[in-house]
């Protein structure tokens, strides 16, 4: 493998764990949770997608409001202000996976630098950083505010490149999403898809570097340059 | 409502059940074609969003054929060049709902000017309207092609004016895929979403003007000028 000089890592679905919150769906409508939970973060991607497509974004928090909206209305889940507002709370303080922590420890003692880089607005990103102590470990945490769209447009993915100065070809973008890490593959960045589901890979005609299965596998992966 | 001088229609699912294809995916692999189709056809419009905003525009035909192999893959049913070929060729020869023939016959009788908008390239666009023997009924057929990307892109829906010479806001334009019907009316048509499944409408900032079960009662809906 060439040397990477940094590691970005997507947010949702690959640090956190955006089903993390099926148990407070659980709990409002009882044994509806994982499917509200499912519907809600498909309906969220399906948006981030049209309204780019459309030119007309609209922020994370906004776009996680409507796909909430609604998968309850097509479950028949009654949502009023006050559920909505605990869900919303709930996913700024989403879990990390379990093996996020060590691997990343791992990672930034080796010297790479880590970032990450979200489809989240700023406002989002910040408590969920935050709640989960990431602070020391990641040094940079990018959003595709400033750019207006999202994901797997290639001018979110440039902002790896001009806000850390590292040049594209030593970039390292990490995800468990597939369309993402084939969009970042496209891009031109080295690419590690963290398929936790064992899913075969999207053909989108830019396929993964390397197809792990879990977080903890890739300090093992990579090669840091010597400083 | 205003007077509309012409009605676009989108193709696939709209006039076209995309899922007539399911008979055939049943007898290849007996007891899960419905499973087939959906999948399918899920992962074709995610592919035409995902490739349009990764600017990769792969032609419909490309991408309806990845879709079908990364669906074979994720159910586990093998898909050899046989099956694959009857299965794209099957997808030329889609069938028509059984209520659009009459309705498309009845709004051409008042006049409107009828034309289809559609992600299929034009090969794949010409047999499939031939197959339906929709000729005279339909004057216009354009594709999405010429643009190099997809729905619900702006410039796609600009298309009709340009090739239609008709103004924006005396378009109609109908759809069954209520994203669909949602980036129409985010560009200024009006916009009748056939909502066959009674699914919520997306909130997407811009919502359908006319949501309606089936294609024959657009006849009734629409007002045309005395020429």
């Amino acid at each position: 493998m060439r040397k990477l000089r940094a590691l970005v890592f997507d947010a949702y679905g690959t640090l956190f764990d955006v089903h993390s919150v099926a148990r407070l769906c659980d709990e409002l409508w009882p044994g509806r949770g994982a499917a509200l939970s499912q519907l809600w973060r498909t309906k969220q991607i399906e948006y981030t997608w049209l309204c780019s497509l459309m030119r007309r974004y609209r922020d994370f928090s906004q776009v996680t409001e409507d796909a909430l909206g609604y998968a309850c209305a097509a479950l028949g889940l009654p949502l009023d202000d006050a559920r909505r507002a605990r869900l919303l709370s709930a996913y700024r303080e989403l879990a990390l996976f379990p093996d996020a922590r060590d691997a990343l420890a791992a990672l930034k003692a080796s010297k790479i630098r880590l970032a990450i880089l979200s489809n989240g607005s700023p406002a989002m990103l910040r408590p969920l950083v935050e709640h989960a102590g990431l602070g020391g470990l990641i040094g940079t945490v990018l959003s595709v505010h400033s750019r207006k769209t999202y994901k797997p447009a290639p001018t979110v993915y440039r902002l790896a490149i001009e806000k850390l100065g590292v040049p594209r070809n030593a970039i390292g973008f990490v995800s468990s999403n597939g369309w993402d890490a084939c969009g970042a593959k496209s891009f031109g960045f080295h690419t590690f898809w963290i398929n936790r589901a064992g899913a075969p890979v999207d053909a989108l005609g830019a396929a993964p570097d390397h197809v792990i299965r879990r977080l903890d596998e890739l300090p093992g992966l990579i090669r840091v340059p010597v400083s």
